[in-house]
């Protein structure tokens, strides 16, 4: 049985508070209720996390690779577009990781197109609200296969 | 039952013939039988088209208008980089349309990261081979929801 | 008696269907209908082409060398932006050509402000919807005397 | 009857009289009496005005505002490619203003490709001498209909 | 007893006139009655001042030298974005010098986020309405104890 | 009565112990003690907090959403030019918020001209020293009526 | 005996047509006789093949590919400037292209010195007229050999 | 017997006054002294202008033309770097100007090394103080021979 | 004795575990035994650090100015390239800090090549594996004395 | 008989010796044996030079004009990247020199697609090894027709 | 006596010979002639050098120095928009040195335009042929003053 | 015995004489004893070399591939900012080589940040003074072992 970990950036345990036009009315508990239902008709063994700390999200990377994790789908948020730090670790600890995004951010701000992350993930999904997160579990069961 | 058009840009009928180490060794043939058969599962009546011009491309687009198409999944292939025309089409036939890349498009050229046409999609899934089409058009499945 | 051609470029044959709210209600056979009434009215034998190729247009600017066409009016839509090529093929032929945009492109998108086209042109008019091109006659005729 | 106001940027006053090949050889006098004939022709009640001042001209476009001026036709000469003050007058008075000017601006120095005041305005139209301002005047009577 | 002035550049003159959206609906003479009261309860000696041409306005910076002004409280309007020669002014008269704006500036126009007055100033107030120089006279009364 | 939080962002419980000519003498204490006073002064509630860590910011200003605080001010010192993470925080809490600096912003080193947060507050105030957080803390009580 | 095919862009049908000074007096035809004459006393079997339409060239280098061609001779016209779709093809075919430019690129319109085709060719030689071709074919039969 | 004038620009009324370690301890009275002395040495007829109006600059620059000036010494102050309205008057009377500058241009701030008016001058001299406006009436001296 | 700080930043804790092409295949016990021992050497009081958070890093930078620390030698790991608190922590606990960076910064991707937090150091070095912490201490050492 | 002189710029005198993979295992002595035998075969009267000092190559540029050489074949090496100096050299003695390459600087380094002494050659040849001189003759000889 | 060095950078030994629209028909030694006569009327004691190499006039920089050199004229041609090493030179040695040029360079090419040698220079004087030199002589005369 | 050499580039020879407030009191000969007696220190055959032509430079690095030298110490001065040919040097000989600078230049003008020779170098040290040498020679050293 594989072992997935969904990563929620900076920000994302507000959703479906405010700025409800941008990304929906689903709370970050409705959106993670979705994602293990997910990942349990997947047959995946399930974990997911959120925080407001750079550090943190370190932290998690590189504990996957000694707890034996699988597959890895993150939302950098605001992270997306400058830490190369978040780039790094994900890049050392080896393992497959897909960024996802709730919107399109090729049709935002100048400054959210620029992705440092992305480079280093197998791919990058976006625009979907929480299916991005859907679709990016199932990129990863495609990746197992 | 829903109307899906799936559209390959220029060179993509060439995949599998050479550059395999990039693009894999699949051909288009093989591409659209794998996309056919997931339209099926899904419930879709799907065509499948491939122009290395343009402007066929735009006729195309159009043609989803009048023919009542519900939703396409384009991979533009290089014209994503310049084509403001078929951003243009995109933008005014008012479909929902998915933008897809074989590779990982953050992780090659810098002339590749940029796409003009992505800001008129729904949204883009970029690095997952076939598999971006597959995940396309499960994208647009829960559109269409 | 002048001969003239007036070339519309790509997804112009889509005006008036949608869009309505940038690009007004009229389709392309309106906007064809008051430009040839005008044209009438100023002596001008006109004829009226509409092409979503780049190549189609091209040629179509050759065959008015060849023909004896006596002035263009170009609406070259999003191969504005970036169509070399058409900016070639106009310099090459030696023809009056005027350049017209139905909205000002001025206050849209920052792509839209730049026009490799224009400066092969002899003049270029933009923000008046189909006046633009009423305008365009007007100054190609003015250009003749 | 409409009023309407031609205003004369920087240096025009000054053509006719050295620059012969770029500007042609009428001074600003001919151009009023051929803009005020056309004025006439076209039902409107017309004044021209010249200045070297920037402030000046932002001055006359406000007095617009509180005399009932219904349209106006300005060629902002070197300030159109610096003058934010001009831009918001503009743009503060909500009257239609069609921008003009002699030349081809797309076909001439880098600097002079770039209008400030344009996107505040209803359009622009260049490169036909005098004709520009007389075509001006004839966007703004389609504009009144 | 200090002395102070304010100057309010171009186009200010005409708020509270049109675009009351953005600007507000309080008139120029409004603005005035509320920063002399404020000047009063400050226990400043103030006189206003407003014009539409840059040269008056670097005049009058220099007659405060002269006056013995004691510091000043400046919203350029447009010339914030490129008056190079009031920044001039305001650095060699070496008075205490606070730039104000109405609306916050960061949240508008790409050309409107840049100041080249600024730098001279010892600070910058905007997005307050007509508070912005309120709080400019009061980091003034700060800046003289 | 109105409850308010003032934060400071990284390095800010430095001041005062060293770099004397660029930040003054005085303390975050000494600060703090200011602060509070004036709040008393105007009527706030009002709450200081400072961190070193991005993620602790963020943190803190969710919250405040969650405590029912009415407006912030916040220096976010260095985190002022990269952290798009607190913009995004900033931009979801939906409360106002004003930036400030202590020392003149615009007149130092180039990469301190640049704010990611101000576009999403409600104003910007730098220049002032302390008296910053002062006109910051009356911002908002204008703010407020 | 080996294959080659010699590819001519855009508007080079034009030549000898107008703009002699630029790009000689010898037509399409002329050129063609040359390059064929050249090819014989080198052995190669030869087609010439020329379009304005982007699509079209795209077919052709596909279908050198499947035809067993040994070698290509192009001159892109204008799409040596931004048709990154061209560049695919000749980069997925496989085989050695030489491109050729009738005039010195380096000495002419800034947007003319960059080649998006070039890094993907065996080499480029521009600005001999007619003969940047011949030295073309030459170029590959060294590299035959 | 050659009749010359001595243009100064914005804020150039005020050497002297502040700001001595930058610009000297000269007034502008002490500099025009020396100029028309040493115009009285070299044999011209001389006259002084000074003003804060780029507009006021622009009449005096017609002036010229018009009362028979053989030559122009011209320090544009802050307006060298973005009046394109004095580079036009200068280009338009067609008189030899010379531009000089008190201090070293291209040692000082990014914006002052860029001269908009410089091109359509004869030549430029910076970094002499008062000398640089004698050198600049010394080469015209040698113009006029 | 003197008493130095080695800090280690984001992802530094995993060498020697993978990428081990890159970064060789000691681990960061290993790198702090060698670090120590030379240390040793030096006569230097020594205390190791690792963090993947840049809070925890400026705290620790403070804690230095606190506790009488003299040297730093700090490789900030992908931080450089973007933390510009750790910048101002390093400027305003005013101890002499190197720099050190496993690898060649200015041989690998463009990104690396920027450091912020260079500027306020008393230099860099980079490019010798863990050789470079050992030349930082030896730099140190002679600043020392 | 026409003279011609080859010149090879620095670090050519290095080829064959080392990083054969790009440059081919053939020394310059070698080069100049096959470029002499293809002088004599075209009938040229040839001699060769080679420095690593730009104005060793400017003196010999000039030298050229004085002895009557009749034309020039150059591989600037790495001056072709920045060498105005060599650039005017070229241009002042007006003599039809024609730029090599022994590799496709397109295909490399970014720094090494930009040439700025070609401007002033009458074309440019790279890609062909030690055959870009070659071809450089036979474009010489067939500009002397 | 004061001495002074006149310096003539690369390929100024070839004015006169070429180039005769742009750089006059006098020669080098024309030029010198010219120059020393000056120098004898000021009382200098004078020698002039030129050199096409770099390294050259860097050592003759440095010659003055220690020869006791009291002024420099400099024209460094080409380098004048590249070599950084001339202007280190400059620098170092301490002395007064004025940058000429023949030419206008506000009125050339975009790149001659910038100059990294006038920084460190005390002024400089461009567009009026050899008199460039006179006039850089005089100020070097008031400047001893 | 490892041979090494020690090049100074561009006005090293300089140092010690004039602008000793930023590189110190030593001279070039002073320097060269510090560097050879740590040679001898360290076991290395060495010798020193400055010049101020980039040719003699070149020769020397090609002269060390002759003589067997083992590695090399460079303090490129002016060169490091644009010697492409000094690179491509560095390059072909395949040498380790290790570039120094006196100062900090992350710390001093923004155009002596960037190096075009580091890339090629197996490290970079600066801002220790002459101790950038040392360090250097230390870096060899563990190169070697």
């Amino acid at each position: 049985m594989k072992k997935v970990l969904i990563i929620h950036g900076p920000n994302l345990n507000f959703t479906g508070i405010r700025e409800k036009a941008v990304y929906g009315t689903k709370s970050l508990d409705d959106f993670n209720k979705i994602i293990l239902e997910k990942c349990n008709e997947l047959g995946f063994e399930a974990e997911t996390f959120q925080s407001n700390y750079e550090g943190a999200i370190i932290d998690k990377l590189q504990e996957c690779y000694f707890k034996g994790v699988d597959g890895i789908v993150i939302n950098p948020g605001a992270f997306t577009h400058y830490s190369y730090a978040i780039r790094d670790a994900i890049s050392s600890i080896g393992l497959p990781v897909v960024e996802v995004h709730l919107s399109n951010i090729h049709a935002r701000d100048e400054f959210r197109k620029t992705s440092v992350t992305a480079p280093v993930c197998i791919g990058q999904i976006c625009g979907f609200g929480v299916n991005s997160y859907i679709l990016g579990l199932e990129a990863l069961k495609m990746h197992f296969m």
